[in-house]
């Protein structure tokens, strides 16, 4: 493990730690990125991963054609690991001239990290497939700006997530839902959320505000091909008070029961087993 | 000039063009910035400058105790130069653990580039002290997302102006104003935007999103110190109708006149050129 917490990176195809200080990643936030797990060598949907990524690619207008070498270079690094993360970062690439606006011509910077899989810690960082005793969650005072043109890209201006975290240790969270600025559920500070009430499966819509997840796409998948498709749509606050179950979901964490809400507790393992046995088996 | 465009670059008080690839300000736009520009081998303004930052560093939570070392950085890059611009980055460092959360014990980094004052070039990128032959400006649909927490800051999660800026080619206008997704006028992509109409001069206030700059401060300030206050207010795009007059602030652009609103001639340097005389009289 080197000194940044990787366990290596590729800059540009290049073993590497750092970027230019005028990388527009840096300077703006100008750019994408994934973390795909990887198990017994293999990175996990990289398929769905990469997707996302050319589809963010094309609403900031990033011209990035080196999406096989990208791959490649994934699946090089995870080679070989029992476990391990490999996160991407895609940015617009060097700013030449000062402000926000691009060139054009930029060439993308890819930066590809190999990280070990996280060991139990605070808040949802827990080792793989292990079930909790109980994982509590509230409604975070950080709420997410609203900008459909962004909405649903995993880009990389995060200080809202950055924010929510920082305040999740004072409330004795493990982890905290984040609201719109219009006052609607969006998700966890990194997870997607699913919530169950007499009327079935639902989870918030992502496209004013949020990321639209990997682990969201395939559990939305698997239950409409299961014949139980699950409403996505605008979800209050007030509607927490009737939810009867309620499950996390991220690439990392798959299905994440969630024991406590505000304070009440919550069915363990209802339609999250149902789905989890669902995805497992296919 | 170095590759990057820059003259010269010091990260963390060290000649130095690179950053490590793990910085905050690269995962998640962890930072803030500040642009300074520099005249006759002074930074000009750099105590509004300084105090935005720190409030910034506050509202981040980002411990930053180098205060004095950074104003000693930028005055040596600025000496004996006529005109430059120093650019200021200030991450809250290196995430040494995977994930949004910041531990804490973070070292912030500093980086501190100077560049050559832009020449005359598209939009408002224009050579000093020129007062162009008329600056067009229209409304972009780009909208920005609302944030209390974040709004003022000159945070490093500017993807909203990349877009505005992205597709303010294509409208053939020098620059755009932009609304909050409520639909209130903010600002400019790269200024904050004064406008007159019959009752007086108003700016929009910038507690939800938006960027409260120094330029707009200093003339906030000198209006009020000549007992003229301006109006600090919410702003509606159907205003815009009766603007008479527009100005925009930014510390290298001054008070620049708009000429064209939606393609409306507008009257040129009526208050603007008042509050610019009484500037250059104190």
């Amino acid at each position: 493990v080197q000194e940044d917490g990787s366990i290596a990176t590729l800059v540009n195809g290049v073993a590497s730690t750092v970027v230019s200080a005028a990388d527009r990643g840096l300077q703006y936030g100008d750019g994408l990125f994934e973390t795909i797990t990887c198990v017994d060598g293999e990175p996990r949907w990289l398929g769905l991963h990469l997707q996302r990524l050319q589809r963010g690619c094309e609403r900031l207008g990033l011209r990035f054609d080196a999406l096989e070498t990208l791959h490649h270079e994934i699946c090089s690094l995870s080679q070989g690991r029992a476990r391990c993360i490999v996160k991407v970062i895609l940015t617009r690439g060097l700013a030449t001239v000062r402000g926000y606006r691009p060139m054009g011509n930029e060439a993308p910077t890819r930066i590809v990290s190999c990280h070990d899989w996280p060991q139990a810690g605070p808040g949802l960082v827990r080792a793989p497939g292990v079930q909790t005793p109980g994982i509590r969650i509230g409604v975070s005072e950080v709420r997410l700006g609203e900008n459909p043109l962004l909405a649903g890209l995993k880009h990389l201006n995060r200080l809202e997530q950055v924010l929510a975290q920082r305040a999740l240790g004072d409330l004795g969270l493990d982890e905290a839902l984040m609201c719109s600025s219009a006052g609607s559920v969006i998700c966890a500070i990194s997870a997607n959320v699913f919530l169950v009430d007499d009327n079935g499966v639902f989870t918030p819509a992502v496209d004013l505000c949020g990321i639209a997840g990997v682990m969201r796409r395939l559990v939305l998948d698997t239950a409409a091909a299961a014949g139980r498709p699950i409403t996505v749509r605008s979800v209050s606050v007030d509607e927490l008070a009737y939810v009867k179950e309620m499950f996390l979901t991220n690439v990392r964490l798959g299905l994440q029961t969630v024991r406590w809400l505000n304070g009440r507790e919550l069915r363990q393992d209802g339609e999250a087993r149902r789905l989890r046995d669902l995805m497992y088996a296919t």
